[in-house]
Parts: structure tokens; sequence; C-alpha cells
């Protein structure tokens, strides 16, 4: 893939448990961070339910619009693990062991443990290249632009580091926070301001309430530094003159 | 509304602080736990920038597909809280001054204190019924079956007892939980069999490690409280063949 001025990505999280409130999604905050560090700007997240026909359609049209799709979720060995099989079905390729996973989780168990459950770990869409996982042997896998990773946080993490080198990045995003002992109208036509004379900054005003007192962080986000600190300049005059304190946040 | 056996949602998480992985979302958790006990099940959530364009295209094509959306997030006083112009855009009804709103506002602030900024907070399309807000004063609102609260997590959290009467659900969605000891690859056929055998309950199996030693979470849900106690006592058969320990998690 040529190098691009931006690149973008979708997060498909595949799970009944983040639809129903049981768990709470942890992997996007994880997955945007990281990607956002190699150029790669998260636009849009969808959390779907364990269905076949829905997995297949959301990834088709994610897969045209966005630059790299991470799943998550759905590739273990039960019976509700069902994106590796609705992978093939939407790129249409074949469902088959696949030589090189099942090596390596025939290696990972003890011998006489690999049963036909974890045997499924190493049904995915013919010819994925494998994503290694260093913490509990079932690896991920990618075809075309369609990363698929699992739903466990900290298996997911323990991942990333090998994928690396498979995702081409534009110029990473830059951002700077300056938080603010305010509330967001004490603040926003000055800050209107400074985003209509600075379109290229993305700016955004989060309220927050810290140790028992409301603050505002305000957040640039651009890929030209010299515009985040232009902006930040602006920012730090009328803050002096409105007199409002700065915080550590 | 007249009351449906099974009632549907969305969640539309409208920011770029969600997208940028700064802010971890916590939203989605509250409003599927609080909706799935007033029986309305959440199908799908999306996670989308403040752009206009986004908001209108994905609330347009949301509101048509579920029975009721829920919006979080964009409705302050800065210039990133776009989200009432864009839902007055999205069902093309004038976006003005909500007297109601102005009058919360101006009683809420001190004399003197109800500036421009908060008078932005304010504006909402015409005739929109409003949201109370017990924490900060500014209302969310409600436009036929779509709900807009704003993003604090705390803030929506106190508005959602208002809007219990407003929401017609159909029967709550029971759950029952058993945590093993073990890992998902031992008990994958057995629960296979029991999902076969159980088609009207819906069966997770979600892996954790906890308290230094791994597990899995097996959750049944239904409408139906005795299909779980069915398809419990099916499990606890096999995890007693299987000598599997339950867990307190």
């Amino acid at each position: 893939m040529t190098k691009k001025a931006k690149v973008n990505a979708a997060i498909l999280i595949i799970g009944n448990e983040i639809l129903s409130g049981r768990t709470q999604d942890t992997n996007t905050s994880t997955l945007a961070l990281w990607l956002n560090s190699i150029g790669v700007k998260i636009e849009e997240v969808r959390v779907i339910p364990d269905v076949e026909k829905i997995i297949i359609e959301t990834l088709n049209s994610l897969r045209s619009t966005y630059d790299y799709i991470f799943t998550t979720g759905g590739i273990g060995p039960t019976h509700d693990d069902i994106t590796a099989e609705s992978v093939s079905k939407a790129f249409n390729i074949e469902y088959e062991i696949h030589k090189e996973a099942f090596k390596i989780l025939e290696d990972y168990y003890k011998p006489g443990d690999f049963n036909e459950g974890r045997q499924k770990m190493a049904w995915m869409p013919k010819n994925a290249k494998l994503i290694l996982n260093p913490t509990s042997g079932a690896p991920g896998f990618n075809v075309e632009n369609v990363f698929c990773l699992p739903g466990v946080p900290s298996i997911l993490k323990s991942m990333l580091g090998g994928l690396k080198n498979r995702i081409v990045g534009g110029k990473p995003i830059l951002s700077h926070t300056i938080s603010l002992r305010t509330v967001e109208s004490e603040i926003a036509n000055s800050l209107t301001q400074v985003q209509t004379k600075n379109k290229d900054v993305e700016i955004g005003s989060y309220p927050f309430f810290h140790a028992g007192k409301l603050g505002v962080s305000i957040v640039l986000r651009s890929e030209d530094q010299s515009k985040i600190d232009n902006c930040n300049l602006e920012i730090l005059k009328f803050i002096n003159e409105k007199k409002i304190e700065i915080v550590d946040r």
C-alpha cells in the first residue's frame, strides 16, 4: 500500500456482552490510542451482535469505506465465536483449517489437550495471515484490510506489537491538552473564535469532574505541530485575559 | 405506542473524544443495563465524530430501523456541540430557542450569569420534549423516537429516571450467569449441545482473568425465566460430570 497523507480505520466490536451492558468495552480506547500513534485515525466504531448475517453485512460495508478494519471478539472456541466463519463468507473465501495456526495450537497445548474445541480456533479464511498471540496461543488473522483480534483486552493488547509492520499509517495525529478550572460556557465564545480562525485544528472541549471540582479540558488535534502551537497561544491569551486557572489533569 | 413483545434500540455516541481513545465510553453499559431492565434490547451501537453530515445520515438510518435511538454527547455550550442542530436537520424541523428550556436555564443560573454560551443550550428542534437534568440544569430533549442525552456519564445517569415513563418496553430481558474455574475449550462442545437444544436462550461464553486465575462466565439470556432455568439445569449437569468448580464472580 502506498503511503497516504491520511489513513483511516473503523473498529467493529462483535459481542452480545457489550450490547447487553454486561461488559464495558475498553478495546476501542486501546486500539484508537495505538493507531493514532502510527498515523491511523479511527472514524467509526460499531458494536454488533454475534449474528452471522449482521457481521457479514457490516464488515462488507465498512471494509469498502475505510483503509483498515479491526474486529474484536468472536474468535474463541465456543459456539458463539463466529467471527472467522463470518469473515470467510464476507470475502467469499473458503473456511478451513489453517495449517500454521493448527501447528501453533498443537505445540501450545500439552499432548492430548488439543481437543476439538481448541481445534476450532485453527479454522480461518483460506490463506489468512496470522496475527501471533504471545499470551494464550490462539492467533488472530488478517485478510486484506481486515484484522481480526480477540475480545479479551489483555490478550488484544499483547498482539498489537506484532501488527505494527503490517499497518501503513499516515502522519501521526498529534494532540495537546489544556485543562482549566472553569466551566464550558465561560470559554465557549472565545473557543469558537479560535476554532473559526484555525479550521485545520480539531478543537474539542470536554467538561470533567475531578476531586470534587469542575473543570474543562481543551484538546487540540492536528498532524501539524506548528498549527497546534499557534492555536495553543491563542487559547492561552484568552485564558490569561479571563484570569482562568490552568490545572494539572 | 402499543406494547410490543420485543422492543429494540440503538445507541449513537457522538464524540471525537471516544474515537481518539482519549475518553473511554461508559454510557453504553449504563444505558444498556437500564434499558434491559425495562424491556428494551440494544441491538447496535455506533460511535461517530462531531460532523453534521455524518450525524444526520447515521441518525436517519438508525431511527427508521430501531424502536428507540439514544444519542449521547454534543449538547453542551461549545462550538463542537452540534447534536441539537443536527437532529433538527435530520427531522427537517426548525432549530430555535425552546422557551421552556430557556426558562429552566435562566432560573438555574444567577442573574447576569446566563450568557450567550449558556443560551446556546436552549436551542433545540421546535417542540422537542425536554428531558430534565437534575444535576447541571441543561436539559436533554426528545423528538419522536430519538432521545438526546449528554455525554458526561454522571449527568446522563441522573437523567434516566425522568425518561422511564416515555419508553414503552417489551418483556424485560432476564439473565443468569454461571462462573466456572475452567477454560472455554473444556466446555465448548457441551455448551454447543445445550445451545442447539435451547435455541430461544441466548448463551454467551466469556473468559475472564480474576485474581490471577482463569475462568469462564456463561451467561443465559431470555425473556422467559423457565427457559433459562431449563438451560441452567443442563449446564449444571455437564459441569458436575466434568467436575468443574463453580466460582463466585
